[in-house]
């Protein structure tokens, strides 16, 4: 399988190494900046772009992997210079890696999506085995190839729509994103007290743990669960300072109260 | 060092048998049911009471681990106990386990407070050691005697005052009972659509981890990070069939975004 990575963020450089690792080839990477899309090919022994019209057009396929706002306009100059490359030739498969976009966004008949759940930085290369990937394809031959792909990096490969898709990418910006946010208000709250966030970490840990064996419902515990308003009215006064987390202290709470 | 454990739920029981395997002998233990004092005080060859009265009152220290809401009530009927009993004799150590209530609850001289920062629940024994353990006493000497205590069961103890940990325990409830939260409404966005919701497993752990290595705010991903507003808002419309959801949508996205 020869490959084309546009794009060259925390996502596309995870999967990248990732494919690259598994024996696959990737023959080019482009990315708007020279310097961003020579750092990751150097990496794979790919070619290099920064320009849409220099894309290798004799791929097998086209991994798209760049921010969500900018797919649409992406994709868009990527099927048009192969269109225009190959001019009556068979089309090659073309596909984007965002969760919350829809398939059809590709604009060209042979798409498809790879959306490898996880959250990617780009100091932290992780371990792709058990990151689940949701596939989707127009066709089924197309499908099967994203299957065999997938499935030579990660241990569970998924088929998934694009509308169910949607709220999976919903459920992880809660289990990731605001969950990560709370790590931020945890953070701000210690530092006025000059307590090292360090210290948080075994209890991180621990809560991340815990709903690898009961249900998360199953698994709260705290002044809201027990109803202790007590507690509860004291904590939002602690944060009388912050009417941003002291909002944020009521919402969470009262939710947790009525779950 | 004799101890006596008022209280045999998740906490106390965690920190019983902790204690009892550093070496510490446990005389007894108290719970309101016979039940739990019994199957605390097996564990660690104490005897067992459901009446305050029938506290043994020759140990040197009392840990009153019972909840929030009953602690200033458990601890007067302890207190009026051991200085019925004991005369015009010296009062023993008395401490709690509750990181949003003051040390002053305890209602006499010889007070202090031991509390492990950990979620615990009754059928997960946690490795205590990694545990920080914040202390307070009202007596230099009190202070010692709880600094080792703690120190044989943990390698991260710390003293702080009461007015202080009212913060520290705001701050875990932020990164332990709302993360938690998070984890549950994912469960909810998910069952809807039919997706398990171990598939989330990965992510969980990754963002948990990388936190140990960047600063929450440097480590914060996802649409509302990149103030994609159309993201946000069509995943904000994806929860109007409920609107408690959607309220908590909103404003973590907008803290995160305003952070």
């Amino acid at each position: 399988m020869k490959i084309v990575f546009v794009g060259a963020g925390n996502l596309a450089t995870n999967l990248c190494l990732a494919l690259n690792s598994a024996g696959h080839e990737v023959v080019q990477v482009y990315s708007r900046t020279m310097d961003s899309a020579h750092a990751l090919a150097q990496r794979v022994g790919a070619q290099a772009t920064n320009d849409v019209a220099e894309l290798a057009t004799n791929a097998d396929i086209y991994i798209i992997g760049v921010t969500d706002s900018a797919l649409k306009e992406v994709s868009s100059l990527v099927v048009s210079h192969i269109e225009t490359e190959r001019g009556t030739g068979r089309m090659p498969l073309i596909v984007h890696t965002a969760g919350s976009i829809p398939m059809d966004v590709i604009g060209t008949d042979r798409c498809g999506v790879l959306y490898p759940m996880q959250t990617f930085s780009r100091n932290r290369i992780v371990e792709f085995s058990n990151i689940p990937i949701f596939i989707e394809a127009n066709h089924e031959a197309d499908l099967n190839v994203l299957q065999g792909l997938s499935a030579s990096i990660s241990t569970s490969v998924r088929v998934l729509s694009s509308d169910d898709r949607r709220y999976l990418h919903l459920a992880a910006v809660f289990c990731s994103n605001f969950v990560n946010h709370c790590y931020t208000l945890t953070a701000e709250i210690l530092e006025r007290k000059g307590i090292d966030f360090s210290a948080m970490l075994p209890l991180i840990d621990e809560v991340a743990a815990k709903v690898h064996e009961l249900a998360p419902k199953d698994a709260q515990t705290g002044p809201a669960r027990r109803c202790d308003t007590n507690v509860m009215q004291a904590q939002a006064d602690l944060l009388s300072y912050d009417p941003r987390i002291q909002e944020i202290y009521r919402i969470m709470s009262k939710s947790i109260m009525h779950d």
